[in-house]
């Protein structure tokens, strides 16, 4: 068998061995089917075993309520920026709101602003995108048509621990880098969106979970494939949906639910993976220095800076040596960026701390 | 290992064995990069490589000149449908011109007229969609902004056996069923678009192939993702692609190179597959009927009526018997559908044709 390295690439992203082994073992003809996946017509009774099941399983890990629809769109998040602006502000005469905490949710902004008022409502900017806002920092607009936020910044590498509380006012929250990652108060969400190459399965599906009352705001006049009512109506089914991918995002939603047991435990472990990196930063006297501030870190996206920037490609490059790929951070933040999705095992995490640990010792005199 | 079907779905579609079982041997880590393919992120050089290799191989099979791009999108056909218009129509103050020969073609014009002026030049209800017409029928706009076409219609079964000729007009092609069946005359095309999972690969990755004349159109104020000059300028790389479909459709263009030896010898392939079909049903004595017209009929999907309902639905379970799967029609033109595409094994065709002509032997007397 060929080796494995880890893969700690911001996404798509390191898979369950045991997903990649089912997929591998099934690939040519899925047992009762006698056809692969891959072959497997979107209206067929194998294909709508394999599309239930997924919009099941993330039911249960995440106690979605009945008055929400499970999608599997295209287009990835970035779509999604579009979509949503297009479906809920176009031609409201309402302003919508975005709290901005870094790249994605610039992005999301720009697309917006295409169809209506965008307020920023706080932006992380004058910070360098190192932390997340307080509740109590967000002036919202009470008639807002939706508020906006990036659950978890990748490039940065902050994230929220606590919702955003919106009162009456519909949450829309870009989930596509923790997403699955820790149990939800799905209740307080209109409309969920992830691209699914993070935590969810691999590039080509984005997962939207949106409550019924959105759905009803959705004008007549939209091209069908933006249309969210359509889509939801449909049951991802209007034209060929990403079979292949959402077949993927079963056996990882199985995954979760079989071998880890469920949200609360993948959380658990994502802290404590998150920990041991944190740590080894925390305890280096200064040699690592993170980027996000500590009550803004992200569980999923550890990112920081080493006192140069060559020894930061020393240290991308040392890596390599111990099987540790995908280290470089984002060109717009330098330095490290370390992406522990729920997949990466924590023996992966344990030969980066390591690594960490030996790459100070060596180097330390140069700070 | 499991048993495999002859699949005639109409896509997504049966796959070459050979590229399914590189497919699953590579699965788990593709040799020389520790990972999976899904796993890989869309900036690494591993991923590089493959996208390259697609377009290369694209390239070569096709002879696509350099004054075209080749695109990886998604959203299928259907958002296609949309971004056509969007890019070139909306704004022009001009007609577009859109041939019309069955269901996709309908739903293609139907986006259209959310952007501008539609012109069905030609539109095959009065005859059922039973044909595709004559260059002599079309009455082109010359001052339309492109003529759109569907070079094979999946549902009616109907083909068109030459480029239609557009004079100066950009010719755009919904070939979403008959890409990379045979050879084209590019040069006569603006732009050509096709979902994958019939001819290329699996769903949710759709080729496009533009002119950089075209390009040079886009207006500036397109949402980024239905901007196809965003996604040349990026190389189809402005977000997250489909990676893995992107990977599987490398591979079928590999197994079209190297296994087949281009599209002139796929084209001989198809066409003789095609007769051996269109025979039984020609030499039945009109047990089984033809849909499409004789000059008209597609060498992908193969669709026929038996002389009742009752007979069509016995033909589809008892096919089943043989190991012959998912002929049963489209719902809008009933009876039995054979999808054929270039993945579809020479045998496979033998043995449906073995069947039709015993099932007639069984059922003749009931004509």
């Amino acid at each position: 068998m060929e080796k494995r390295i880890y893969n700690f690439s911001a996404g798509p992203a390191v898979l369950p061995l045991e997903v990649l082994e089912t997929a591998q073992r099934d690939l040519v003809a899925l047992p009762g089917t006698g056809m692969s996946v891959l072959e497997m017509s979107h209206r067929s009774k194998g294909f709508e075993q394999i599309i239930e099941e997924t919009e099941a399983n993330l039911r249960q890990l995440l106690q979605i309520p009945a008055n929400y629809q499970v999608l599997f769109l295209q287009g990835g998040a970035t779509l999604q920026f579009s979509m949503l602006p297009l479906n809920f502000l176009r031609g409201t005469n309402r302003p919508s709101d975005y709290i901005v905490t870094g790249t994605w949710g610039i992005k999301a902004a720009k697309e917006a602003q295409r169809e209506g008022e965008v307020c920023l409502v706080w932006d992380g900017k004058s910070t360098n995108y190192r932390r997340v806002p307080h509740q109590n920092e967000l002036k919202l607009n009470s008639e807002a048509t939706y508020v906006h936020f990036t659950s978890n910044e990748t490039i940065e590498g902050v994230e929220f621990s606590e919702t955003p509380n919106t009162g009456n006012v519909p949450l829309v929250c870009d989930m596509s880098s923790d997403f699955l990652a820790r149990p939800l108060p799905m209740e307080r969400y209109g409309l969920i969106y992830a691209g699914a190459q993070k935590n969810a399965g691999p590039a080509g599906v984005t997962v939207v979970i949106i409550r019924d009352d959105l759905l009803a705001r959705v004008p007549d006049n939209l091209h069908t494939m933006l249309d969210y009512r359509i889509q939801a109506k449909n049951k991802s089914l209007y034209n060929t949906p990403p079979t292949f991918s959402i077949y993927i995002v079963m056996l990882v939603t199985r995954w979760l639910k079989q071998t880890i047991g469920g949200l609360s435990n993948i959380a658990a472990l994502n802290q404590q993976k998150a920990q041991l990196l944190y740590e080894a930063i925390d305890q280096s006297d200064g040699f690592y220095r993170g980027h996000a501030q500590p009550d803004s870190r992200s569980m999923m996206n550890v990112t920081w800076r080493l006192p140069t920037p060559e020894l930061e490609q020393q240290f991308v490059k040392e890596a390599q040596g111990r099987d540790l790929y995908e280290l470089k951070g984002h060109r717009s933040v330098g330095g490290i960026r370390a992406s522990i999705y729920n997949a990466m095992p924590l023996a992966g995490i344990l030969a980066l701390r390591d690594f960490m640990l030996e790459f100070q010792a060596s180097h330390a005199e140069m700070k």
